[in-house]
């Protein structure tokens, strides 16, 4: 880490600062990022200028030779990231340096195939069919992290489908579940938010200076326009759009809701762990803690917080997608550039989460004594529920639910077991309801699952709705 | 409006405040805002109780004659909003107050079947199947004024498929376009919209205390929980849902981003309308322009304003459902209660905007000469991309570019058609290309647009993808 | 509840529908809602009518009489907010019906002083300062509640000052703290808050058709819209502008930001009570526990829920407000009617918060023997970071450190306090720290506070930076 | 650009991804990105540690040597950001790895001095500090082009104080205002902005592992931890908090505000400045317009664009920040790692936008002409208001306003200015409003200026309320 020929941290050089992670420790390192740095962008941008070139070739608007001269040329080109950044303020995109860039690299080797460099199209051509090749390559990276974190979920509702914890509503104990139920529960949000995000077109754009396509109608004698748009499509590996939708942006606020959707999921499972990982809930625990600077004794739910703070950042960021969506003309100024930032930022979110998700589950530690010993700990409560619908039939419906508050409040108050409160106030209980104690009896919290089984069988099997 | 029986303004009474639209033009008085209210509510919380009952007859949990009392009260209990809202404070929710009041009602009649009222449910059972069918009903209606408009823009793509007008990229004309092919793009749009929301799975809500459906399976001898289930989701007509989602979020947060889609796809129709309706520009106007209090001359785009402030609100209400998704635990202690409000908010901000938009595209009025007049503002600027592409042969494409930027600076300074500025620049022009002026010549725009027709083709026989 | 002439909830009828509170629990009944509803805002308007006509009369603009007739027929007239909102549409904002009827029942009385109603004056002119009106009058409920809130934390930070409980970081016990400096810490954050937002400007405005004054200018020789302007602020109680602020919404957005930062230091507090409240931590209760519809059991902390609730909503809804900044021109299309409905429920959230708050904070519970008990929960690792300091001299830090970890995965393997295990792991320290156990010995939590006491009176005694 | 040593972009390498502002024309290249990269932020870091390093020398809490030992170290060691950004994953954030480093560093010269690196401090003091260290830098930068666009406007609003043009209200002309009025409203909206953001208090943050200072505290014999939370404050040149705010948010979320009431008040000039360069109004031009990919003849107002872009993303980040305060226990799963890169994008787009604002004030080109020309265009409907009010003494209130109605309908219908279709419809105003037409008559709009001039004085002086 120490070196001499690295930079000095002390002498930021304000022509090439840079972003590394250091304050994304919820992404950084992760295959998401590298599918969405700069270099990744950049990429992505020569990769759609190649393929206008090899279907302008395809369908008879170039000649032959242009597809691989520009497609040699996108590939061996060498830019820095760092020089388009600072010249694409003249023009407010990087597409027009690069183009000025590319098209000299093709020129070194054919300049009549330099004349075709980008003809007919406009930067956002480029740069919109550049972020959704982003986004499908890093979706394939979320995907297998989602898939990944799914079968570790799915594993674990299979392993705890009797493993009997306390359900808690607005914090307080409620009726008894099963971790497993838990863990299934998780595994339907991530399988919607898998099938969504899977299901979302990304379309190729491709319309010209202003989405008609004139400037490719032009070259020849019939409107090749249309074959264009379907050859670049097939070239860069998108799919095919209607229409241009240089200001039709329903792509791109689809995407941001369903990484936001998948986001929240994963997040929904971190607001879990980190529940159950509390030091006097204990049930929980992720497989690798995470250390402290101060406290030597500390093991913190690490990955969970990492989750769940990209799951308040993610929502913000698909509304700036989704406002976008207001978009005057047929090229806004300022709806279209506000998204570039947040649509990467919310596909890196959605890649450190699903991979930090997928670890965390894999290693996830479940204490099974310690959400019995948390059953126990109001001493009957959990199952007063089921004891007013076995008093109901005996006492009627409002005088079971007194009987059951005051033996709720003497248990509470003499520190002794609900059972017990219950046959003190009602002596009557002890022949009436001879299955209210003991091992399998009412007070027994695995005896009041409901469905709880046959949930699971159903969330592992689904289909999402 | 002014009468003696009205209360007065003037003695805002505490205990009966109410909110009657004075704030929301945008959806005072729409199918949405009927379809939203607190009575609505109310009216889909009994109907989720009278459901529950049935159901439970259904599947033998309940005497039959159960589903017959409680749907008999449930359609006949005068409740008052306001007394329900005030009691909701004691346990946080509406549903509490409502079953008492509902329980009173069935005793009334049939002492035996009050004992049935809400057995086994949960609050949250009732207010989220609420939510579903206030959005099933909202919808409809929001559907159909999509459709409406969607026709409309429909029929002004056909009938201006070849009026001729600018296109405007960062608010600077580009290249030629027709306001059929900007229709039809709005067109695209709205499907896009529509089809995502009427695809939305909107799920009833059953689980008990916290998800198992233990209290319904304690009733019997076979475990009747999922078979009830099923049931309840028929009878409230909602979908069934794979388990209950008391904390699986999906479904709201889902339908937060469907609505803020559609709002948010109108909102490009109104960002196009408010540019083009500009006392400078005048390409279109609103078939009913909105007065002023203080200009006796105006006649603002009021339907494009309130459907642009929609769009301005939607996104963050949907941020806050996205946000929801991070719910701890069986019942999240916050997470749930923030999002009754923004949901009802959306589904009115989408409803107001989509009658405002169908009133909006079905009165538009088009100034075809206008958009001509426009067209010609630059003096042939409009078209120098097309002259750029027919003089690279001619000249090489550097030469081209900078006889145009000549002829362009030349035009601006004196006033003159750039086809007369390139000829003085480049008299041999004259012979080299003789098809650059005069009424079908490379000036004029008609003959610059692209697939425009083809493009619009496609839009109005599109499914979305 | 329920009554003959109350409207039947199964017939919501679609000209007048109406919300009362039913989906607000946070804010039903509250002084903010009586400030902020329908007929606060209509009052407001008045208002703002009638100190125009006064203000008018003071600088010699209008006659006297007109002052007195004005402010009388604006106590007086009868208006119902739903009619207005209905004819809202028309002109997109309620003022232009408002006028109307205003206008008409001056002339009732005296037809030349209804030719001088809203003379000179826009829509946004009196919707602007109704706004503002209403803004300082919900203030005023919000301040008196965040006060409340502030000494009841204050009074429990005194009581408690000496109340030691486990601090926690990332969800696991870090240090011993006491509950006076957490509720110190709150009181820090209220003073903040409560700082801020009685500090902001509430303009009125006035600046007629476009911000010149200009209708004013004319009636009289001198220019006399500047007088105006100050006496207008003057008799409707609100700040004197610098200049109109039709576009220039610094005031509604740093509105926005305030309460949003008041909700936000509530969310603070309720976060802290709801990890409190949970049934395995129990340090804290609500003093009147939110009932189930489910459970008899059941002690909800639904104050603290339902602000929680609140501070999920707030955020979203004041970014529409920063949003509304980018206003174009001199009144933008959309950008300030997306302020007025998100201004009015952050007003609600922020004063149906404030009194959860006040009313949470007075009623609190505190547990302190479960405080103790939770403290010695893990054996003693509560203070290894004090251990730690105090083993460095006698071995050095990594030593100590390797030391203690050895001890607290015996203590946490065999169940034992951590000095029997340290003393195990390193018999010596009996002699060499003497101190170690015993009741005031180093592994005393109450021994290791550091500054709590001093700090909780510096938050006590604050003035906020 | 193209060179052989730089990597390239098609071999994108997964383990030194970084960003260099491609995607952000906005901010690449300023001083606050400069500020804020991760290499000012790990300076921020260890002048921190340094900091602390001091205060404790200062107080007695460490030996002499231990300050300039550690200020040394901190000065000279060579970090890499992407090596402790991958390394931060493990607990959470950078600063765990980077006190690893930095102690190892202070070893290599003095092992005593090593062992009081970091003592008694936890991550989030160091995190905390640096972050509002590289606030209070990048601030200087903000607040200095702040300054610089408000000087620019200001002088903008003295050379067109007179320089009649359009005022626009809901797209359509209104009346007569003046572009130094305009620009006069900018200026106090920046001064505004402005001062919050300067008034703003930027602490220091100290508090060791949970807010108790309990670390410092056992070092001596009296309680040092105050006397060192002033002296580190003093030592890092940050205000001295009150108390420890690591639960307490709201230094952040004040930042937060101020940061994007700032970018929104850019992005009012934005807004105005976007309609008015518009290709049909064309009342202003950016000194340097951006050229395009396509269209050889355009000039777009690119620094309008981008400003506007940040004014689209700015809200929704500061509700990310908002939303942090309601941060559980002494420190948040969540919250807090939330804020980090939220609040370093917003200090770029506050950056880039005031340096962007800046540019574009200075080299604004206003063009009169067409100001004057386009308030010619609607006939004299500019003063439509004023003639009604001089109509209104001759003819009453509504048949002045009927006449005018049916002139403006003439007008329009018949191509002729207003006057000329009042006198037609009136004859008998040639008489009695012989001021009606010519060169200073009542429909030059010039005449309807109202106070504007005034105002602009205001506005210049002003101090913001």
């Amino acid at each position: 880490l120490t070196s001499a020929d690295t930079p000095s941290a002390d002498t930021p050089s304000a022509d090439t600062p840079s972003d590394e992670g250091l304050l994304s420790p919820g992404w950084a390192g992760s295959p998401a990022e590298a599918a969405t740095g700069d270099a990744a962008f950049l990429r992505a941008m020569l990769d759609a200028e190649a393929a206008l070139a090899r279907a302008a070739a395809a369908v008879g608007l170039a000649p032959a030779g242009v597809a691989e001269a520009v497609t040699r040329a996108a590939r061996e080109v060498r830019l820095t990231p760092r020089a388009l950044a600072l010249r694409a303020r003249g023009g407010g995109n990087p597409v027009i340096p690069l183009v000025a860039e590319l098209t000299r690299a093709v020129a070194a080797r054919d300049a009549d195939a330099a004349e075709h460099v980008h003809r007919g199209a406009t930067s956002q051509d480029i740069l919109d069919t550049a972020a959704m090749l982003v986004a499908l390559r890093t979706r394939e990276t979320v995907l297998a992290d989602l898939d990944r974190a799914a079968r570790a979920v799915a594993a674990l509702a299979g392993t705890h489908r009797a493993t009997v914890m306390a359900a808690r509503t607005l914090t307080q104990h409620a009726v008894p579940t099963t971790f497993g139920l838990k863990a299934a529960g998780w595994h339907t949000l991530l399988r919607t938010a898998r099938t969504r995000l899977a299901a979302l077109p990304l379309p190729a754009q491709l319309g010209g200076a202003a989405g008609t396509l004139a400037a490719f109608a032009t070259e020849g004698a019939a409107d090749p326009g249309l074959r264009l748009l379907g050859a670049y499509a097939r070239e860069v590996g998108l799919d095919e759009p209607v229409v241009p939708w240089h200001a039709l942006r329903a792509p791109v606020a689809e995407l941001g809701c369903a990484l936001a959707l998948a986001v929240g999921a994963l997040g929904k499972i971190a607001a879990d762990v980190l529940v159950m990982s509390r030091t006097e809930i204990g049930e929980v625990a992720e497989g690798a803690g995470g250390e402290s600077s101060a406290m030597p004794h500390k093991s913190n739910p690490v990955r969970a917080t990492l989750i769940a703070a990209a799951a308040r950042q993610a929502p913000a960021l698909a509304s700036v997608l989704l406002g976008s969506l207001a978009a005057e003309d047929e090229r806004p100024a300022g709806a279209w550039h506000a998204e570039w930032q947040p649509l990467r930022e919310l596909l890196r979110l959605a890649g450190g989460a699903a991979r930090d998700a997928a670890e965390l589950a894999e290693g996830l530690r479940v204490n099974a004594d310690r959400m019995r010993l948390n059953l126990a700990a109001t001493g009957g409560l959990i199952v007063s529920e089921r004891l007013a619908i076995a008093l109901t039939p005996l006492l009627g419906r409002s005088r079971a639910r007194r009987l059951l508050e005051q033996a709720a409040h003497d248990a509470a108050a003499k520190g002794v077991p609900l059972d017990d409160a219950l046959l003190a106030a009602e002596p009557s209980l002890a022949d009436r309801m001879p299955d209210l104690a003991g091992p399998a009896g009412l007070v027994d919290p695995a005896g009041y699952l409901g469905s709880a089984e046959a949930l699971i069988d159903r969330a592992l099997g689904q289909e999402p709705s």
